[in-house]
């Protein structure tokens, strides 16, 4: 069967007792399961022209109060296949196990054989080992059209993936529509040209780049997201990585500093001194952003609001007489303590309504509010020092789940970045480190799961982001899912041996995944420079 | 309402009866039209998050034997909706228009606003002008991965338009998996790097392209687009437009006038000197192509195969003995008419598996087989004399529908090409030419219909695509669809203002348009080199 994520438990049954799926199967739905009828209906109608006409028998679908939480028990028999969810999560969860089960013919959108599967006879009892499950997408860098993003929302379901974090804003666009700051967009959305490789590089595309979503493409997504039991993200940066939007309203910049309106969007990569300035009206004009985002993301589906906070040079706040002046008025020490200032007012100004604030783990570097959580990216130690001071934890350390990172040491990787992570490194990637482990239930509860990020600044379509993205995505779904021992025991022979079915699966979806082999020709960049580094990755 | 394309008949009712679509509505499908309910239950369930359970009464689809093949009648009351279609097509396009009453909400994937749409009472009897509305995507030039051309068929049928002409071949290129053949994709299907602008530009891309459909994928394309009662015609372009299948198999080219085996997957743009051989090898090679083309394309969903014919200059034949051997032995008067056995081999080959040869038009030069039919591209002349031979006609003029040509004369046009064809000019393209029309209805209705064709040498992504197609397709759907006057007395003003509503439908389906002023700044290619036509196309 060769699933993946693997199930915690899995009993099958002796042959001849499979369930036939086809033109005469029908669908029988319980309260709470009818988005995931719709979506079988849709998925497997699709694929095998069948209707699943409501009916008893057949397909079963239904909540049942004594499992756990997105938990699921499906059953398939000769006679009727039956999927109980602990909630109506779980049912959709046991659904897409129901589809790998009908085989890699299940993935495509229309019949390629007969119209019937055989799904084999099986008991599969399974939950999660984590209440987020997650992946970053960097849309900023390099705009992805909304139907990539719903193509990703159903990739992210077929790996039981239950977070999708939307990096929605940085210096090089603004990618969501806000009705009262147009010119977010107008002039954010779009640069004049892309540096192609990492900032080394010496190359440069002077195609202009852009796009944005509009209010009903967000509510789209979310939407779309919902149905999927998938909580979107949205992540808008600040006092960093802003660039974008200075260059559509000059005034938000640190303009005693420089000349902020000759500011563009910028079209090269890396670290920016060009930040925000820490002023009132700056804070008032996030407030305006964030009240529009929240009316988009409900926070029954994103209670989490990202912010950033990550990578905010100082030297302009230090040369600011403004920053300096607000420094002294709020008897801070430095810089340092006016960016905790910065991040603390949009915490509270966040959970004054109702949501959490999450941000890169330099938002930790000053205190926030209880209700805060970090995103711990630049290793394992900012979650830890997080769980500590009582904070929930998203564990993404770059030395592991950064998935712009390149997958093999070898020439053939495109624009080459960052550390050598393969498939299976992703796979022995464990969200909980041991030092937490060892101080017992409390902290290790405090990590609330895992995330995997892409970034793209090398990745400028959807199909180098498929190759970026895949096969490491299904490792590291299974990591955050499943029941696995600690990274040295995790058997990732037997799944590399599963991932040969799960490639079928992905072909079938059409996703562009690095082959086992390396890079199909036509998935190299030769000589466009990266930027490496060397060794094993440090651990923490 | 502001449908396109334009229905015959519309007869509105008062206000007040309206049909309120919502989670109870019921889905009462007939014989025949399951295909349809299927559709329906996916579109207007992901986009309202209504389930459209099976029920008398609520939507109502039936096929009626007394409306001619793919007519509809549609018929909104306040308690329910009925579609009768004169077969299963029929019904299909009338599901159409229903999602456009629906509003443009009813164009997205998930819902944006309320779970209901309130249709406008109205009587709506529609016929197709044409039987052949056709769209050519190239995805030779620049490879359009499986989701882009699944895309494309949603919106052919949106737009009514019921043929997909794929574009699989040329020197640039091999898209098709090919099992006896295998170098066809390893070699053919990727080139390595890319001439960016037309052949006069002096900027190349060193970037690998690459890509091909799998077998699989193919069948995936043709079952899904069957399912919207879309014939997809697949092109295998030969004698000439063939480099890419030579650089894979060199025997096939000329080898005693070049070397071959040095021919690499051509890089650049134009009509090309390295053509196919004449040989009997070739021939046999082709039929073993063939045969695999034919078992993918069934013979009900693709009756025509498609063998390009085009641009197939004579020098190396001139300067080939074994090409003269071949003129002498077959007692042929030149180089034309050796293409034109060559065509003709494959027309009888095609005709004895029951199957219709299509050609662009050079292949009337020589004479053709009574079933052939004929792709006139150089204007009207050549879809004139085949009519005149008795040989069905698509007429797809470049003057006229050409979609790579720009959309209009001023400097932001991305790599602009050939004449300026704005909305406009593609609304009043005749696919009847007078000069025909006047010899009467035997030869009018050798004109199948028309055809829209997109060459992508200038377009690399679907992004690039979709500006590029739309919202001329629009324009081009209503020309072979609708009951329109002679193209001076067409009233573009009321299709542009229908064009309000319809770039919302567009907007929802995420379709990157040319906007009416211009395109968006990131849609512009400053400084790469296309080429013009001035002035206005000569009109045969």
């Amino acid at each position: 069967m060769d699933l993946i994520p693997a199930p915690r438990l899995v009993r099958t049954a002796p042959r001849g007792e499979d369930f036939v799926l086809n033109a005469g199967t029908s669908l029988d739905a319980g309260p709470g399961t009818e988005g995931t009828a719709r979506w079988l209906r849709g998925a497997l109608g699709g694929a095998f022209g069948v209707d699943l006409a409501p009916g008893a028998g057949g397909i079963v679908l239904r909540v049942d109060g004594g499992l756990d939480a997105e938990a699921y028990r499906l059953d398939v028999g000769p006679e009727r296949v039956e999927i109980a969810g602990g909630d109506a999560a779980g049912v959709f969860w046991g659904a897409q196990t129901l589809r790998q089960l009908a085989g890699e013919r299940a993935f495509r959108r229309a019949p390629v054989g007969g119209r019937e599967a055989r799904l084999p006879a099986v008991a599969i009892e399974d939950a999660p080992r984590f209440g987020w499950r997650g992946f970053m997408l960097d849309v900023a860098r390099h705009f992805m059209p909304k139907d990539v993003v719903l193509r990703y929302l159903d990739l992210l379901a077929a790996h039981k993936l239950n977070v999708l974090h939307l990096h929605l804003t940085d210096d090089q666009g603004w990618r969501i529509e806000i009705k009262r700051y147009p010119r977010l967009t107008e002039v954010g959305a779009w640069r004049t040209g892309t540096k192609v490789g990492l900032r080394e590089s010496t190359r440069f595309d002077d195609r202009p780049h852009g796009g944005y979503y509009t209010q009903d493409d967000i509510r789209e997504i979310v939407a779309y997201a919902a149905e999927r039991h998938i909580r979107v993200v949205p992540e808008i940066d600040v006092p960093g990585h802003s660039q974008a939007a200075i260059a559509a309203y000059p005034e938000l910049g640190n303009t005693d500093v420089i000349d902020t309106t000759t500011l563009p969007v910028l079209t090269t990569w890396g670290v920016n001194p060009n930040v925000l300035a820490p002023t009132d009206s700056t804070l008032r004009f996030y407030e305006g952003v964030l009240e529009e985002v929240l009316d988009l993301f409900p926070a029954d589906v994103s209670p989490f609001v990202h912010i950033g906070g990550d990578e905010c040079p100082k030297e302009q706040w230090r040369d600011s007489k403004t920053a300096q002046a607000r420094i002294e008025e709020l008897g801070l020490r430095d810089e340092d303590e006016l960016q905790s200032w910065f991040i603390g007012h949009f915490d509270r100004w966040l959970t004054e309504r109702g949501r959490r604030l999450i941000g890169w783990d330099e938002i930790l570097e000053g205190g926030l509010a209880p209700g805060a959580a970090v995103s711990s990216w630049r290793g394992y130690a900012g979650g830890i020092a997080a769980a500590r001071a009582g904070h929930d934890v998203v564990m993404c350390p770059e030395q592991h789940v950064y998935l712009d990172h390149r997958q093999d040491g070898g020439p053939d990787e495109p624009i080459p970045i960052g550390w050598v992570r393969s498939q299976e490194d992703v796979y022995r990637f464990e969200p909980v480190p041991a030092q937490l482990a060892e101080e017992g239930a409390r902290l290790t509860r405090r990590v609330l799961g895992a995330q995997a990020n892409l970034w793209t600044e090398a990745l400028d379509t959807v199909r180098a982001v498929d190759y970026q993205t895949f096969p490491r995505l299904a490792a590291f779904a299974e990591v955050v899912w499943s029941d696995l021992p600690a990274p040295a025991l995790r058997d990732h022979d037997g799944f590399a041996a599963r991932m040969t079915a799960h490639r079928a699966r992905l072909d079938a979806l059409g996703v562009e995944y690095r082959p086992p082999g390396g890079p199909h020709p036509w998935q190299r960049r030769p000589g466009v420079v990266g930027r490496l580094k060397e060794g094993p990755p440090p651990i923490v």
